[in-house]
């Protein structure tokens, strides 16, 4: 499956005879186009009515496909849906009532005159709402969508639906309610300051597809200001995801991290990250790239030496590349044994298997490795022990708990094993319990 | 019931005996508590467990009953729980998916790479984001929680538990997300700008518990910025339920409302609103009291004749008194025949058992008129229909439908009534595209 694919259902009505669907089938193929499912909706004396599932990199491609059936003998197409659009239909995500509302009792518990004991609690002890209230559980998910991956300044509308698919992975992975909120907002001051003046009711801040070097200010004065987990998962999320995956890659190459060179290209937000995630790791050392020379000083300051670009190819032994230049590692950059991540989305720096052809021991693209590996467990941990943060020795802890649970012979394990966030919110809550980090008295 | 209640629950262990439950009982009664529930848990051979819930309006009452109850032959008290705050525990709403999340599909469909498509839709053609995202049915509740009702100035985290009640109502009556957003912010100013900041993502604005007159300024300014349904609840979700009662009462009195004089005393958040929309649904004239200049000013702004207190009692046949001060208005100031709505919590203006004994045709106080009943359909109607703002035609029609949906005898509906929120839906719907104020194009 494309990164970039669009999938169809067609709805067709095709004649009973030997062959009607072998010819259909092949149209799509013509056309490049994927068939996914077939399911049958009814069947009739003469015909037989079928949902096909077709998945595409174009509409275009979409389009020749119905045209093609359509010149079919005995084929018909009745109906075309967008199977994305249509499961996006009324919105991911809605905010749902935990308390049942039949009685007058209900009604004078949840609204007046009961609330206003569980205000007067909070008003003695702030504490308490933890215990009574959604401060105990909500993540506030902010964006300006400045810079949706892979599609750029898209604005605050436009991003509300990637900011409410990390909501129903917040509500699915961790129990946690993630509130996205899009703002329009001109300035990264604006941006902080919106953020402090909503937050007194949320338990984190998660921060998703903002524009660097605005997304290092926020983040930085936020945590600043105000002493709860905030979490750029662009950053960070990614980050923890990766140094799973270096460490899988590292221990199926026998390459022992504690000595090898890891090499960062790109240092926006998540180079950044993983240049100052694998170097609190612990690895032999960490040398960075970019031609960007404020974006060069912040992989200095992570601590990493700072090379230009064939330098970090020749000497680096595990090399990680987040810059969003597709084909920007040429084949013959390869060293024999290398470790290469190519990260960018929807087309990597190169190829993985371009690379494996050049020498590489192992390489893989940014798909495999997704952030909603990390950060549900990281926050639901992070929001349990109350911590003022979320810090880089709980990240370490969450990448070792995931590298942990991926199969043999995987990268990293799929996002959609439950065990795993149960299991990273175990490790990384002892963590942030051990290194003194949970703050139980916080309101 | 009183307003200022609190809900007990006793776990007590009682001998078989003859009179140890009367026992129980009388132990209760002595200290003037209401004894509500009692659910038997176990029947042992020699004891019965049952949880008794008892009702009081202090803490200290609870503590002597126990007291009390431990004083009697053959009864015990295992345990007892604050039935309200116990409901709270956890909050009382959550953030959750509409859709399943089972498969690799799913995630693809939810997150990467499918939700690239919807936001490319909603960048090509920002409507679209009406029928894809929670921006077709999301409400911020916003509050700094500066004036809660009965408790004052709480601040914005102790003010959380009434907003949840508000999401509660939403989900409950209308389908429509709440996302209670207190705000931490020092002026109206900031709170103007965090709730225009946030708005790109949200359908509608609900306005509570704001001191007046910050309030006012804040409705104004952001009606104007923002286009879309902005409400305060206070105001016209008090006028709307107030409006139907009056319909009711007067109704029931055979008064004409047409030539009716009413008058509104205290020209706060819900006076102010009261008196304009009644004066919008056209009485003969609107009469209206405040000490406070500005507050009066306020009033002759909606039209209504300001005057002394002692001349509006004199004149008014519907009195109207939202002042926050128990106690206002003396017996001796009622008329005979006079309709009297004392709405100030928890404790009126007058009792409505004085004001009836002093000759009042009818008299009621602020618990049964509740916000409850006007503002879930209201606002549902105007996202429905992408209105521009909630209008007065809109809230009179909404009032009609309260008032008309209302058993013989009773003043309006209880707002558990399903039924009701539909029809106040359909009637608003009605009314918005019969007066122009939906806006179908509106991204």
């Amino acid at each position: 499956m494309k990164a970039s694919s669009i999938d169809t259902v067609l709805e067709v009505r095709l004649r009973h005879e030997p062959g009607t669907l072998a010819r259909v089938a092949a149209a799509i193929a013509e056309q490049h186009g994927l068939l996914c499912e077939i399911v049958t909706v009814r069947v009739g004396d003469e015909h037989t009515q079928r949902e096909i599932t077709v998945e595409t990199d174009t509409t275009v491609q979409v389009d020749r496909i119905i045209e093609a059936i359509k010149q079919l003998p005995g084929a018909e197409v009745l109906s075309t849906r967008d199977r994305v659009m249509e499961a996006h239909r009324g919105g991911k995500i809605q905010v749902t009532s935990r308390l049942p509302l039949e009685s007058v009792r209900d009604l004078r518990t949840i609204y007046t005159p009961g609330v206003a004991q569980v205000v007067r609690a909070i008003q003695a002890d702030p504490a308490s709402a933890w215990l009574t209230t959604w401060r105990g559980s909500s993540v506030g998910i902010f964006s300006d969508g400045s810079r949706v991956l892979g599609l750029g300044d898209v604005g605050p509308l436009a991003s509300l639906p990637v900011m409410e698919g990390k909501a129903v992975l917040y509500d699915k992975f961790a129990g946690l309610s993630g509130v996205p909120l899009v703002l329009g907002v001109k300035s990264a001051r604006e941006f902080i300051e919106t953020v402090v003046h909503v937050s007194p009711g949320l338990a984190a801040i998660h921060l998703e597809d903002i524009r660097s070097p605005d997304c290092f200010e926020i983040e930085a004065e936020l945590r600043e200001r105000l002493h709860k987990p905030v979490f750029h998962d662009d950053q960070h999320g990614t980050a923890t995801a990766v140094l799973a995956a270096v460490i899988n890659a590292a221990s199926a190459s026998r390459l022992p991290l504690a000595s090898a060179r890891v090499g960062v290209i790109g240092l926006g937000a998540a180079g950044t990250a993983i240049a100052s995630l694998v170097g609190r790791f612990g690895v032999g050392q960490v040398l960075a790239s970019d031609p960007n020379p404020d974006a060069a000083a912040r992989g200095a300051a992570t601590g990493a030496r700072v090379v230009e670009l064939p330098a970090l190819l020749a000497e680096a032994q595990i090399v990680i590349a987040a810059t969003g230049r597709p084909g920007l590692i040429k084949p013959d950059a390869i060293r024999r044994g290398q470790i290469v991540f190519a990260l960018s989305n929807p087309d990597p720096e190169i190829d993985p298997k371009v690379a494996v052809a050049a020498g590489a021991a192992f390489a893989s693209d940014g798909r495999a490795i997704n952030n909603a590996l990390a950060f549900p467990g990281l926050m639901r941990a992070a929001i349990d022990v109350r911590a003022r943060a979320v810090t880089p020795e709980m990240m370490i802890e969450a990448a070792r708990t995931i590298a942990a649970h991926a199969d043999a012979g995987e990268l990293v394990p799929s996002p959609l094993d439950r065990e795993l966030h149960d299991a990273v919110v175990a490790a990384v809550t002892r963590c942030a319990l051990e290194t003194g980090v949970a703050n139980t008295a916080s309101p």
